[in-house]
């Protein structure tokens, strides 16, 4: 138990400290202070800052991705409405810090190989968990058949991570509600006639 | 001449060393070695790193802004074909890198007010312009009268921005165009139809 507290405290610890300064901002010490854990303890876990930080970004950031987008892959017909109001919901966002993934894209992909490995999976999973709820949208005829799913999907995460973006710059969640209405409105472009819509 | 010269080139080697490594990333010495000047000059123009990095900011983005949709703006009428096409082209971006802009955002606006100001008028500024070239648009009658050119301004600057970030986490600079195209798309759904499109 104390074991994987001490880890779990790690972990939680360092994606704040990240998210909130940077990786090459975030200093080791102010992590290991805020998880009240003893430098010597952290290497029973990890090598260095930098396992540190990659596993705290894989877990965290997936773990994000499943609570938020997987809820919505794995749930029932409809789903656009359902992924509409995830899509929409700002509440749980803090824009004033931006999306942990973009930041580390943005400061690391070209600086280290390996954060930019990371960063190629976690994005890439974004995209495929999207891709997965589009998908199940066509499967439920809410979708047109032919419908480029992955093209889409794409598209869905450039908003998401734009939108954030300019949320971030300007001090205005609006800034990021309002691209995502737009993009809601092209999604629907995409829909179904209500009169071609078959049963499954 | 050597005036000018010397903070010309402080200016360029802080621009390219911030936007390789972050603002926190670049060292003072590596700016002050790269433009060749010693720290006792760059005193003369600059009192710090900091009021170095924020005078490059502003002067470098400013003026890519004036090159790639400044000119757009103060071209002639039929703007879209213009706009679209300097939207789509990839070829003077350098994804490996992203947005300078973007990443200043994500670094800093969260942990220094002076950036906060200075990023927030930029991404303003770049919001204003695509707005103007929207406005002409709307002024040619390309697109529809009542259309909400800044909201379609604000949608235009997040598919930009996350298309960069796509691109920049992929390493494929195909996950920056599709948006792109995916979003001259919704911009179409905006025209003014063939038969009721006036002259001026």
């Amino acid at each position: 138990m104390e074991c994987k507290n001490t880890r779990e405290r790690l972990i939680d610890a360092a994606f704040a400290e990240i998210h909130e300064r940077g990786y090459q901002g975030a200093a080791l010490a102010d992590i290991l202070a805020k998880a009240g854990v003893h430098k010597g303890s952290m290497y029973h876990f990890f090598a260095n800052k930098k396992e540190l930080a990659l596993t705290a970004l894989k877990e965290k950031i997936s773990a994000y991705f499943v609570f938020r987008y997987g809820a919505v892959a794995t749930s029932n017909a409809p789903y656009l409405p359902r992924f509409f109001a995830v899509l929409l919901d700002a509440s749980t966002r803090d824009f004033s810090k931006g999306c942990p993934l973009a930041n580390m894209v943005q400061e690391m992909s070209n600086i280290d190989a390996d954060f930019d490995a990371t960063l190629k999976g976690l994005y890439g999973d974004l995209r495929a968990t999207i891709k997965t709820i589009l998908d199940k949208a066509v499967e439920s005829g809410e979708l047109k058949e032919g419908c480029d799913t992955a093209r889409l999907a794409l598209f869905v995460t450039v908003v998401i991570e734009g939108g954030i973006l300019s949320a971030k710059a300007s001090g205005d969640a609006q800034d990021f509600v309002a691209p995502i209405e737009e993009l809601i409105k092209h999604i629907e472009t995409y829909k179904k006639d209500k009169n071609e819509t078959k049963r499954a």
